[in-house]
């Protein structure tokens, strides 16, 4: 623990499900939250620079998303949009009025050359959310989707296609030249409790840890990480995941989420139903906890938030005493 | 006239006062309509490229203008830029979220490196406007205004600060080196008739007549030329045109749209409680034609624009006669 009385908590997450375990931890009074979310899923739509999801996590922190989607703002309309398709444009990514200001301010500051992280820090502090959102990196890496009518952009695969063709291969465009951000490093290193969310493993988490430099961070932080299982029953919340995890021949269940986090995780939250599946995960590598994970509201989110800090702390009264 | 059976009619104008006598001249059916707009007032807001005239006749023309402001789509919202105020950018310059579609679209395709002209024609199509829109010049030409506060961008004194500051002087920034668009001069060169509507002399038209080329072609052209006064009994319908005429050492009544236009026109219609000025028009230039010129409505645009195109008939044939 720092020497604070708070938990300084470093959240891995993606777009939705990273969203409600962000929107849980920020609800501790306990805990200092600095989230690195995902940027592997950004695309540029009518010239404009769109991260969907950091995005996702600014208006979920900041209490303006629509809470019946999970994406996207409350009580938006879709004007510019109607304008964009009398236009002639392809308008399948469904973009609303107040979503478009972000874009066009983030695009305008990233014509004039400003910093990626910097952009955010700005957003999010706009907006009034008081964890930090931090970048990965701020060079451009690229979530690419090999179907079998060939390679998608993400945006593609999971929004015009609905996630419908099956998923043959994946890619990060870029990944392997992209320099960690100081922010996202200072984060692992400084944190009290590292915490991947339950988001998709493999198009939200591991373009995150795939970023040369942080995995590494991650792996030789002094805190200790856990991991939350997007898998309930072998199903995913929302999302492709399960399919997803299948079709590239991974286990879709809590046992194919340890033995993609192994190397990462000290434990790993599973949900009360997943409890026989605990043995195989032990074997596998994380320890096992089993709580209530699904996280309907924020009720749930909270509490679902209050179990991992309490279990690492007394995880780390346990390592003292020993 | 040209062998159709269609007069050919070529219409300089601004933006509200201009619009409204383009929809005039749209409306008759022996009319075929071109309109030179003017660029001088474009700008760029959050790295958006914003044409206030050339939109205003585009909504105009599309019969989807704000009636009531005169300006700007009807059933339009305000949601981007509510969320560029959260992001703290200025936003004086009222953009609504039909608006922004239509500025975010402009936008990438000048990026992408296409002719403004381009860009023009095709979203004057897409919006189902039978008139073409042109551009006088491709390039950027910037109307600027000295105040007492120094030099302000059009928007800043016309939007920003409305018209409140004496105008001290004006300048077109970069109109000595615009080149004039082909489809514009071969609009003056082929016209039946060229009329100058009823927009700011000096804001509106002057940057539009002054593009070198463009002013030489209309003086030039075989068509017979009118101007319709901006001023019925020494003001004008909306805008500055009045202070900024008497600010800057002109008359401010029709006199002195005679004065200016003088070179360029062979007649100025002006409004029947001005009938007292057509003496001194007479002597100035141009020949008084007295009309019902105040236009409201579309009943009242439709009959200027008749009488308009009627004493040109009138006059082609007296022509003929001679």
């Amino acid at each position: 623990m720092s020497d604070t009385s708070q938990t300084k908590v470093t959240l891995l997450a993606g777009g939705v499900g990273g969203a409600k375990m962000a929107e849980g931890l920020a609800a501790l009074p306990d805990v200092a939250l600095s989230v690195i979310g995902n940027v592997a899923d950004d695309d540029s739509f009518h010239g404009l620079w769109v991260s969907p999801d950091i995005d996702t996590l600014t208006y979920s922190l900041a209490d303006v998303i629509d809470r019946q989607q999970g994406w996207g703002v409350a009580d938006e309309g879709h004007r510019a949009l109607e304008t964009l398709k009398t236009l002639g444009a392809d308008t399948w990514m469904s973009l609303g009025d107040r979503d478009f200001g972000l874009h066009i301010y983030r695009t305008q500051r990233r014509l004039k050359g400003d910093r990626p992280s910097d952009i955010t820090r700005d957003v999010v502090r706009a907006f009034g959310v008081s964890a930090e959102i931090l970048l990965p990196t701020d060079d451009q890496v690229q979530t690419r989707v090999r179907t079998d009518a060939g390679w998608l952009s993400f945006q593609e695969y999971f929004v015009r296609e609905r996630c419908a063709p099956d998923v043959r291969e994946l890619s990060f465009d870029g990944i392997t030249q992209a320099k960690p951000t100081p922010e996202a490093l200072a984060a692992i290193t400084s944190a009290d409790l590292i915490v991947i969310a339950p988001s998709n493993p493999l198009v939200s988490i591991a373009p995150i840890l795939s970023i040369p430099g942080i995995g590494e961070a991650v792996q030789s932080a002094r805190a200790p990480k856990v991991a939350v299982s997007p898998f309930i029953a072998g199903k995913v919340v929302k999302g492709p995941a399960d399919r997803m995890m299948a079709a590239l021949g991974e286990r879709a269940d809590a046992v194919g989420v340890a033995q993609r986090y192994r190397d990462v995780v000290d434990a790993l939250f599973i949900d009360h139903v997943d409890a026989a599946l605990a043995p195989e995960i032990q074997t596998t590598g994380p320890t096992p906890i089993c709580s209530a994970i699904l996280m309907r509201d924020l009720k749930d989110k909270t509490r679902t938030a209050r179990e991992i800090v309490d279990f690492h702390h007394d995880h780390a009264r346990k390592g003292a005493a020993a």
